[in-house]
């Protein structure tokens, strides 16, 4: 399926994709709701407010706000149904060319150069969870790392671990990130001041779109629509931070300095064809069973020095969700629930340096078979150093049709 | 400073503490901010709409919202100067009597018969942090109970150690709250099933007002001018959910079924008669130590079958917002911030049942010294439970003249 609208060398805009997200020019500041195709972004309000989803009997307000928490609470078969007719207006169809690739007016105003829009966050959030689901990540993290000679606990594998992430500080790609200071102990003693172990971390993420009430639960198999989309996510990390407070509580000031996510929000109806099943593990308790074949993603995500793949985990989003809210925790529109760091079973397929420098003993390289011009030789993130995840390929190789835009923040200097 | 206002018996909604909400009625559903005087609530969106407070020189569209965020970003010299002129107005003085006392027909619109409203939560909140700051719980918890033999981490007296909780099941006082379900271990065993050991938490917590920037901290001097007022908070835990959980991250479905808070937000200047010095400890790092005297509050919480007092901690708020923030993670207007448990040296002053039956071995009675008629002896909430936290004696035992209003909730059947 091709569209008219011209397309850049990446074919992650295509119409398979059309991924939603909040945009600004200079000449309008306001922040209203796109879709990209091609090197375009598509004016969602604008088209709205020419009533050209007047026929699709939803409430087209919703395109008009300046977040996307309106649209995606109305529920996944209006996404449907919005998807499937923005496919037949961008692609070579007949029956509605005059709406849009036959409307000269409309089509100026409406399709931007995505080179000059400025993206804003995509969803008012209110509650942030980050999850723990990779099983190399959590294995490289905790044994050979953290604590040598010991295994993981056995909860691990029972059900998805995860702590309260913090909202406040998400922020989307391309925001500058400063270096946090906290309490860290150096040569034995604690002390404060600039975080020197700073690290990403390489997530995918997923957007809650109609949540439910305090004291229901979302069934297993109930809770992929519950997902308005899904999202790249850059879990910075001040492990120093992290390791001082650790013990009693989850992370805190380790992490709530910054959340990095991508622009553009892919809804689960754009993944079809990137669908797998998650790793091997135990049966889980029977509400966590779900009869949904290939309930996670085979996406290759680049990073610095490595790919991770965001299949290399024991527990899908909807499993992730059916545990959370099993207590009947609420979760509302907007609210953003993460994989935790994907990290794969080779050493090319780790997703923070943590992992990649063995706790900064080790300076990490380029690792053969990634293409990186420059020869890297050092430990933990650098003022300016800047950080990009990308999908580029699929799991054949060949240039990804879908893509969430660049996930990447610059350490301040 | 009396006021010509009806009073109750409990001399909490004194003209010291005049405590914003959010109320409705059957008349008016729609909730609008009041202020609690004696047995009423003062129905501020009334009186603004009456240009009451149209000689303070501040925005007043502020009090005629649903919640009192805007109003709470004003910052504090706004709040001081309202809360001069409606002391004023419900005191005895004769240069604004005309204002309300003698105006008849607004005198009985806008005051309200408390036993006829309905409570909202005050703000809509963004971010919840609940914070771990007494050692005679810590101690209680960690050492004689859970991990027997073991010292509390030295991390403990260095920094308030705290975990970003859920925001989305913040309820208010008499939101009743449902058991929650969970995995938990039994006879060795992981299952899934209902809590079985139900356990509330008696807290204190404050609202923020004025934020901060992201990348930008708050002093510690600098910092109890961010805080809007305070609520009591029951921190309800599910500890059989709670411990299957732990190990690696913080509490997750252990905790996030539900938070309840006491309708009624007292400012810190309602509380100058309630100051008192933290714990003493080691001096912490230079940015959390402050100038500041008497940097806690005296408030003596009943519950159940004991009493609390918020004196028993390490660490002040004005700590925890610049422990908080010095990673420069952005404080937003309405986010909460809370004690943990405010456990005292005393049988008779602790704060949960894990303490109180030392993990269910033990069953709870009426300590001596509580006046509680039914003698009780078991070990965790049972479904109709009602659990009530309220301020009734000052720290000389006289009737408290600042309270929250209750804390409560009842276990569903």
């Amino acid at each position: 399926m091709a569209s008219w609208v011209e397309t850049s060398e990446q074919p992650e805009f295509s119409l398979t994709n059309l991924p939603f997200g909040v945009f600004s020019t200079k000449s309008d500041s306001i922040p209203r709701i796109g879709v990209a195709i091609g090197s375009y972004v598509l004016d969602l309000k604008l088209l709205a407010q020419r009533r050209v989803f007047a026929g699709l009997d939803f409430n087209t307000d919703t395109l008009q706000a300046t977040t996307l928490n309106t649209y995606a609470a109305l529920g996944r078969h209006i996404h449907r149904r919005v998807r499937a007719y923005l496919q037949k207006v961008l692609a070579h169809d007949a029956s509605v060319r005059h709406v849009l690739r036959d409307n000269v007016e409309l089509r100026e105003a409406s399709l931007i150069d995505m080179r000059i829009v400025q993206m804003h966050l995509p969803m008012d959030i209110g509650d942030y969870t980050d999850f723990f689901t990779s099983p190399y990540h959590a294995q490289n993290v905790c044994i050979n790392i953290v604590r040598p000679g010991t295994q993981l606990p056995s909860n691990f594998w029972d059900f998805p671990l995860g702590y309260h992430g913090r909202a406040s500080s998400i922020v989307v790609s391309g925001t500058q990130i400063r270096r946090p200071r906290g309490h860290r102990v150096v040569n034995g003693a604690m002390t404060f001041g600039p975080c020197r172990k700073l690290d990403f971390e390489v997530e995918l993420a997923a957007f809650i779109g109609e949540g439910n009430a305090l004291g229901k639960s979302i069934g297993v198999d109930e809770a992929e629509k519950h997902i308005f989309g899904f999202v790249l996510l850059n879990d910075w990390s001040a492990r120093d931070i992290q390791r001082a407070e650790a013990g009693l509580m989850g992370p805190l000031n380790g992490k709530n300095f910054a959340t990095t996510i991508s622009p553009w929000v892919v809804s689960p109806d754009a993944l079809e064809n990137y669908r797998a099943e998650p790793l091997d593990n135990h049966p889980p308790q029977p509400h966590l069973q779900s009869g949904q074949k290939n309930s996670v993603f085979d996406i290759n995500i680049d990073h610095l020095i490595a790919q991770c793949n965001t299949k290399n985990v024991l527990f899908s989003f909807p499993q992730m969700i059916a545990h959370h809210t099993a207590s009947g925790c609420p979760m509302r529109t907007g609210d953003l629930i993460a994989t935790g760091t994907v990290s794969g079973p080779e050493n090319t397929q780790l997703g923070c340096l943590l992992e990649l420098t063995r706790d900064g003993t080790v300076p990490f390289q380029k690792p053969s078979g990634i293409d990186n011009t420059a020869t890297i030789h050092r430990e933990w993130l650098k003022d300016g150093d800047r950080i990009i995840f990308r999908v580029s390929k699929d799991n054949q190789g060949k240039a990804a049709d879908v893509g969430f835009g660049s996930c990447e923040g610059t350490i301040a200097i």
